[in-house]
């Protein structure tokens, strides 16, 4: 049977439309923030995709890969934060801080729902070159700002800290070389809750008092403030605290609205993360639609010498989702405005000129190009919900007239072929 | 040594606006057009790629392929007219005819020169689902128009037909089994010339009288009527000749500019064309920088009833290349408008409250997130060629004011911090 591969799907006419009326959005706000596109190959070399440190064995399994015609092991990229991190490490001289987008497809073989797709879109916004806190600030405050402007309400940004996560875990008991075990499992948070995380907890030899001491802090959360009293009495001084007491403070100075909460439950999935981690949490439903955190090593990897980073990731199709749920997009979407009739046949020359005149006068036009009859024609301009039609016939010709008919109301008029172009602007 | 896979590259800021802009000209008259936007994924079935009479097995070796972990076959779509069809023959109750558009990646493995790299982007338009030649004439038009609107002057469209080539390959006496050989030959005539051509065909033992034959076809070329006499001379009735004349007669009833003229040495590469053949050709340098031709039986191969269709493929890397070489692109590009700039540490929340406030009222405006000095940070603006910086110092906010930077002339003005924003606008 026909098909496209497995978690791979067409994208038709008017979702095509709107993906491209939210990247417009996203990029937008990007752009006010001062960030600059970059655009990475699809491929990378295997051996920076599957460096140690940088996204873990676990996306690895979900990598597509394969050998080229030389001999050479290579794969699609599975994220846009790797291949930064090569850019940066292949471009020492770049003027830092290095801040820049990029919109682009990324690659998993993995479990496929509504919403996860083996082919997607991200959009990554990244800052390289400051360990300061207030760059994980500004990425912060440009990702609530991309989603005010794309229209969502009921959001907010879940902030917290691999380094107070990992303190908590050394508090728990727990080893360090089964941190970032943990890390995952606690990750899946949102799919399998509180009970699904123990099981796994358990399935990883984790001692039950450990589980149930960590299982305690994941379940502080609230506003920051609170939150952050609360681990310092069981933390005292900790370097995560203070960062994220300083990513606090700038998103004020910032007037930043306070769509952000710690929550000690986020873990997020990859390897590199270093520091502050966040996520985009679209309450009701979907959950994350966007995550990203610091990687101060990640570049190290790749250059030899640290280089800090931080950034972030949306996911275009989980965005949309919600947006679609909660009706936040209007459906129809046209860029033909209108369709030029034929009557009969003795017509068509003056309809190509007509098409060719509106079209040189920047009105999106089309016509039939089957030579189809007066009602097959007008079938077709429905089926494609083109909003108007003029129809040239030869009576009205004889006056210099067609009919202009308003393919909603079925209302027509006639008018003159020369202020045809004033008209339809105006409509 | 750190690197991108051979034959793909990273695209800088700069590049990515002009390509931005690039596209969406292309993007304004294919809509102009009618033409509605469809996206596939990159990954197809290796049997819709490798289909008897799709592509052809020449381009199947420049496919990057692998198994996926289920054990299937997929592979790297190698052109966007293959999934195209693919996607017509999995929706049969498509309106007809069906005009798409689609500006999307593919990949070849193929041989590396300046302008061809094994990823890259190509902009196509097809319209499915008739065969009379107003819909080749109509294609011919919009490219055009668009190549027109991209600001090119020297361009023509060259047109054959593959019905007239295989009739002079029979003429020549060519065997039939040979033929799609023979025009993958044909093909390569601006890179290896009419020598070369004859070598090539002499390798693939084609009588030495049936190339001299053939040659002599070849460089029939120039004006379409002129070219069209000659070739009715030579092989008297011809389906091919009555479906260029028919092209011709409707591009002037189109009225479109003069910029198309018959070419009997055109060929292209690919199996799946079946009758007129075009090719988008910028004079001096670089050659083709679009092609394509009707492909009626393509649809065919994979719905099991034949569907009519055609279209054409724009190289936009190629498209780019003669763009610089002609230098119709202004170089310098900044979304950044203005860089905020902090004397010392004191007036850094200050600098926080004016950045935001410029990007509340839609002026892209960037901080230093680093601490910097005074001078550090002009000359990190001066890197990034922002047009403007606000240089806050704790003596002009005594009265309320900044400093307004010309960073290319130097020149400062004192600026009242409310009036900012509309001076920002006007300048």
């Amino acid at each position: 049977m026909l098909q496209t591969p497995k978690g791979t799907r067409d994208i038709l006419s008017e979702e095509v439309m709107i993906r491209q009326e939210v990247i417009e959005k996203i990029k937008s706000v990007f752009e006010l923030y001062g960030f600059r596109p970059l655009e990475t190959p699809a491929l990378e070399n295997w051996e920076v995709l599957s460096a140690k440190g940088a996204g873990g064995e676990e996306i690895l399994k979900e990598t597509y890969n394969f050998d080229d015609k030389a001999g050479r092991k290579i794969g699609l990229r599975y994220d846009l934060t790797i291949p930064l991190a090569r850019f940066v490490a292949m471009n020492p001289n770049l003027p830092l801080p290095f801040k820049r987008y990029q919109i682009e497809k990324v690659w998993r073989y993995g479990d496929i729902t509504r919403t996860r797709f083996r082919e997607f879109l991200q959009a990554d916004i990244d800052i390289i070159g400051s360990e300061n806190m207030i760059t994980d600030a500004e990425i912060i405050a440009c990702t609530i700002s991309a989603f005010n402007t794309l229209g969502f309400k009921n959001f907010f940004v879940r902030i917290n800290s691999r380094k107070i996560l990992s303190t908590l875990m050394e508090l728990a008991g727990i080893e360090k070389n089964k941190v970032i075990d943990v890390f995952r499992i606690i990750d899946k948070l949102d799919k399998i809750g509180f009970d699904g995380i123990e099981k796994e907890l358990n399935e990883k030899n984790i001692p039950k008092n450990s589980i149930k001491k960590l299982l305690n802090f994941l379940k502080i959360k609230g506003e920051p403030e609170v939150v952050i009293k609360k681990i310092e009495k069981i933390v005292n001084r900790n370097e995560g605290i203070e960062e994220l007491k300083g990513i606090v403070s700038y998103l004020k100075k910032m007037k930043v609205e306070q769509k952000f909460k710690i929550d000690l439950s986020l873990a997020r999935g990859l390897d590199y993360y270093t520091g502050p981690i966040y996520e985009v949490f679209a309450e009701e439903g979907i959950g994350s639609v966007a995550g990203g955190g610091r990687y101060d090593k990640l570049i190290g990897l790749f250059l030899g010498r640290e280089i800090p980073a931080t950034g972030i990731s949306f996911g275009i199709e989980r965005i949309m989702e919600v947006m679609r749920e909660r009706k936040m997009i209007k459906t129809e979407r046209n860029k033909t405005k209108v369709f030029v009739v034929a009557v009969n046949d003795k017509v068509r020359d003056k309809v190509l000129e007509i098409v060719q005149d509106l079209r040189k006068n920047n009105i999106s036009a089309d016509f039939d190009v089957k030579g189809r009859s007066l009602s097959k024609q007008l079938e077709y301009v429905n089926s494609l919900r083109i909003p108007y039609s003029i129809i040239v016939g030869e009576k009205e010709l004889k006056k210099d007239s067609v009919k202009l008919r308003d393919m909603k109301t079925g209302k027509e008029k006639l008018i003159k072929i020369k202020e045809l172009v004033k008209l339809i602007y105006k409509s």
